[in-house]
């Protein structure tokens, strides 16, 4: 009999747990008791999986000991709160919310930081903009003197949850039907406009997930002296981020080498640079970061430009999510 | 009795050209014949001006010796055909179209250009882009070591014309109303997605709007050697450009002095940094740059980014070259 693993999600009707679910559904996953977990607000509703529908439990008073593994996707306050719970219970921890401090890890990126792991088991899941940049420029860490990346990153509705996407397509509606305009979700317009932040910035005017883009790039790339600079924009756009990024390296940039490093990478697909690939066209409900547009700089040898698109929800979280514990079950076996 | 110049308008029917009609209009500009001019296609058509509907004239065949001033809003190509035509009769001619050579001007950056001026009189008008840089960055060429300036510039349907524009209407319906989406301006969809490139590249993957913006930064802020480097973005937004900006200082940048420059500088309307600008709700039909999230890089002081937003058709073209035709007529009277 091959050995199975039971499992804990929690938050699991978020868009993120949702979709990890559904990858755990489609991946030939080792899956004992599958746990769905929630706070009591969505208590009761159901998720479908194998055919069949899963009603989802209270996180609250969950007894982690009767899972090995639980995926944390119910933002920062939820893993803090019971991610130590689950721990302390002997279950790994595989945790989607930013700045808790576990190990960051991207499978195709540095899987062996898993093995250097002590108990108890903890591993962080970066966010979609680190997870997109680290695919990208992991390949080239060996053709590039990276000193710093500056990205402009156009996020989708699907980043600021459910609600956001609803809001895209009720503003959408009501501006092509000449009714008044009436934001809720956002502030002001976002319908055929962009926003030039996401979230509130600090004091500074840096936006947290500008921050946490920073810190977690240098940590997977493990260069801490890497200058990063990312601009969060929120893009009418449903699903899917779209990065416009230029890297400074300390020594020209030797373009075909870097288009050669990139079309073996893996977890990437390049297109070619007769074609660039978009969000919505290629990057949504797929496992990979597809990148275009590679390009020296015009006046400036020393500077490497790309176009990336990656599914937010899927690679930039749930799928990220499961290949690290597909990577952990080999230690748990 | 006061002084008025007769003008010509050479693509009046096309985005810009008719947004020029306005402004002439709007502003108290000395104005004596008006003449709108277009290829055939369009003769016939008739433009509204000051009450009453004024026609649009065939552009072949018209005397130039008839005007002091001409507009060329018709693209690279008219304007190769034509402006030496219209410079030979001794009309001044403001040029809009790219790579045409005539000194480029924006009233609030470099007025003095003009006076420099020799006869035949021909002044260029920038592209949005370069415009809406010029105008933040000149104000602070005393405060910065400028070295280079990064951009990721979200472009409107409107700066690809009116079919883009009714193209982004049509793809947002279909897509709402779960019709099969039949791209046809663009050779994919463009509503809700954002496309990485603008303009079919060259061999070395640049866009010809990325070069034009590039020589004409450096032209407009008179710094030959400062690196430029452009990424243009098709977004689904209408009207507005959107520019996500990292300058390179040689030296720490003094944040307080930058807002305080660009709190002073013409042309420019700083939110402050507890708000933030947006094409559609402040730029557009605005005559002058919004800017915000004016910050420091996370990890560098030598970096400065910035938020741009400019109505692209209103400043960052038609408005512009009347501007420089109000400064032109001085020398003219």
């Amino acid at each position: 009999m091959s050995v199975t693993f039971d499992v804990a999600v929690i938050g699991a009707t978020g868009t993120v747990g949702e979709t990890l679910v559904q990858v755990l559904e489609e991946r030939d996953f080792p899956l004992g008791q599958l746990h769905l977990l929630a706070s009591e607000a969505s208590v009761a509703q159901s998720v479908p999986f194998r055919g069949r529908n899963l009603r989802v439990k209270a996180l609250e008073g969950f007894d982690f000991s009767q899972v090995r593994i639980a995926f944390f996707c119910a933002g920062e306050v939820v893993s803090e709160a019971f991610a130590r719970k689950a721990s302390a219970a002997g279950c790994a921890v595989i945790d989607l919310a930013a700045g808790q401090g576990a190990p960051l890890v991207v499978a195709e990126v540095n899987p062996d930081r898993l093995e250097l792991l002590q108990a108890p088991l903890r591993v962080g899941n970066p966010g979609s903009i680190a997870t997109a940049l680290a695919l990208a420029l992991a390949p080239l860490r060996s053709l590039l003197d990276l000193e710093q990346v500056t990205v402009t990153a156009c996020l989708p509705m699907s980043a600021a949850g459910r609600d956001a996407v609803r809001e895209l397509a009720r503003q959408t509606t009501e501006l092509l039907n000449a009714r008044p305009l009436e934001p809720r979700v956002f502030d002001r317009q976002v319908a055929f406009n962009m926003l030039a932040q996401v979230g509130t910035p600090d004091t500074a005017g840096h936006l947290a997930l500008e921050k946490r883009a920073h810190l977690e790039l240098r940590e997977l790339l493990q260069l801490p002296l890497l200058k990063v600079a990312v601009s969060c924009i929120q893009a009418p756009v449903f699903f899917g981020d779209s990065l416009s990024v230029s890297v400074r390296s300390g020594s020209p940039v030797d373009i075909e080498a870097v288009c050669a490093a990139l079309s073996q990478a893996p977890g990437v697909e390049w297109t070619g640079n007769d074609d660039y690939p978009t969000a919505v066209g290629d990057a949504v409900g797929q496992d990979v970061l597809y990148i275009g547009r590679i390009r020296a700089g015009l006046d400036d040898p020393c500077q490497l430009n790309l176009w990336l698109t990656l599914d937010n929800v899927r690679k930039g979280a749930a799928l990220n999510a499961v290949q690290s514990a597909e990577l952990l079950i080999k230690r748990l076996s």
